[in-house]
């Protein structure tokens, strides 16, 4: 796979190339990352990318022409080509997975108050990692590369991305290691047990509680099996009598 | 402020810190960024950091003690700390103001399979940048620290975060910049007009028309002023109308 980043800022790049996983990754030739300044592909002489907003406004807005002329520089007919917007789509592992499939994928990074909104056009997607602003689409550009390569064949074991949080629209379970007591807090008994269908059970449950506890929303979406629909019930009882507890013990 | 940051990865961050923005604000003093290897801080004699799970599964847990350690090491009292984690609270423009007005802020990075589940006791909140899993916190502590600093005083032009997507739970208008004609495509007439009251008026249309086909969620959240809603109604009309004609012309 080939991922281009076309960016104003191509030195910000250079400690999340060679670092840990996207390393590996590249050193491997699982994944060949290119950093492309657009600056240089600017027909002003005074090599300006960006200026000031029709009907005015703070700040600058970036030109069609040297992003643009940047993109047919670099755009072959099979790339799929992303802006990274705060108005765009949000990131999701779902999007995360579908781009993985791809084999020439072209991320834009814009910088400081915006693009001028024709660029828009020449784009397959535009793409947010969340509701909140950034500096620019640098960091937005790594989070999506490295959720992509992270799930490339190879780059890490095969299986160690399976069980995860957001896959299954669950939650991931409490991990626990070395020592068993940390300071009077103790690792859960079951876990010890070596019983694995009961450390299965365990964590479980403590993922479905922990998503109904924190992120219900994910669990509208998820497909329970009959087991969970059972554990969520009994989920649910517990909550509810410990809530109860909690009355009385205010109460008296 | 000062952000303090924990990882395993001190490299990675060289290039976010000496770029653009953040870079600008070091300088000023306006924010003191210091990024500290928690591995540093490991009494295993082999410098190991994480450990099997226990209960068996894929992948190794960082251990508390290394963290931890390091973790006292730098806390003051007025210290707030944070633990980067898919499964903590989702990260929001409302949340980087929140953090903004802090003094002391410290951020814990995760690399890998995940921490011991006894180590989020001992932080102030845990946050997620957005629903995917990255390799590490590394990329969302930057994310943070990102949207963080560019809302303190002093670090970009005091009026130009106002104006912004998510700030009041709008998306932004469309910008345009030079030239007028952009390969057919126009600039729309009335940002040439230099009538600042109807500028204005298409600005916040725009604004309202993309946050209700793109991010209808936001809406639900955002304060309508009357004119607001008059604009929404039209809005709504409009698009109905639309629809309409392309059923039309799809009938006939």
């Amino acid at each position: 796979m080939k991922i281009t980043i076309l960016t104003l800022f191509p030195d910000m790049f250079d400690g999340f190339l060679n670092t840990s996983i996207i390393k590996k990754a590249r050193l491997k030739d699982l994944v060949d990352i290119q950093i492309v300044d657009f600056r240089k592909h600017t027909n002003d002489k005074h090599t300006r990318v960006d200026e000031y907003p029709f009907g005015g406004g703070q700040g600058m807005v970036l030109m069609c022409q040297p992003l643009l002329d940047c993109l047919r520089y670099v755009r072959k007919p099979e790339s799929h080509v992303i802006l990274m917007e705060p108005s765009g789509t949000t990131f999701s592992q779902k999007k995360a997975r579908e781009l993985s499939k791809m084999d020439d994928i072209i991320i834009m990074c814009g910088h400081y108050e915006g693009y001028d909104a024709r660029i828009a056009e020449y784009v397959d997607e535009e793409i947010s990692i969340g509701d909140y602003i950034l500096t620019g689409g640098e960091l937005g550009s790594m989070v999506v590369t490295d959720a992509i390569v992270r799930l490339l064949r190879g780059v890490i074991a095969d299986d160690s991305s399976v069980d995860e949080s957001f896959e299954n629209d669950l939650l991931e379970y409490p991990q626990y290691t070395r020592p068993i007591d940390y300071e009077g807090k103790i690792v859960p008994e079951v876990l010890l047990s070596g019983h694995h269908e009961n450390i299965r059970k365990f964590r479980l449950k403590e993922s479905l509680k922990k998503t109904l506890r924190r992120r219900p929303d994910l669990l509208e979406k998820h497909q329970f099996t009959k087991e969970e629909e059972r554990m969520l019930e009994d989920i649910k009882l517990e909550m509810r009598l410990e809530n109860e507890n909690t009355e009385e013990e205010t109460d008296s």
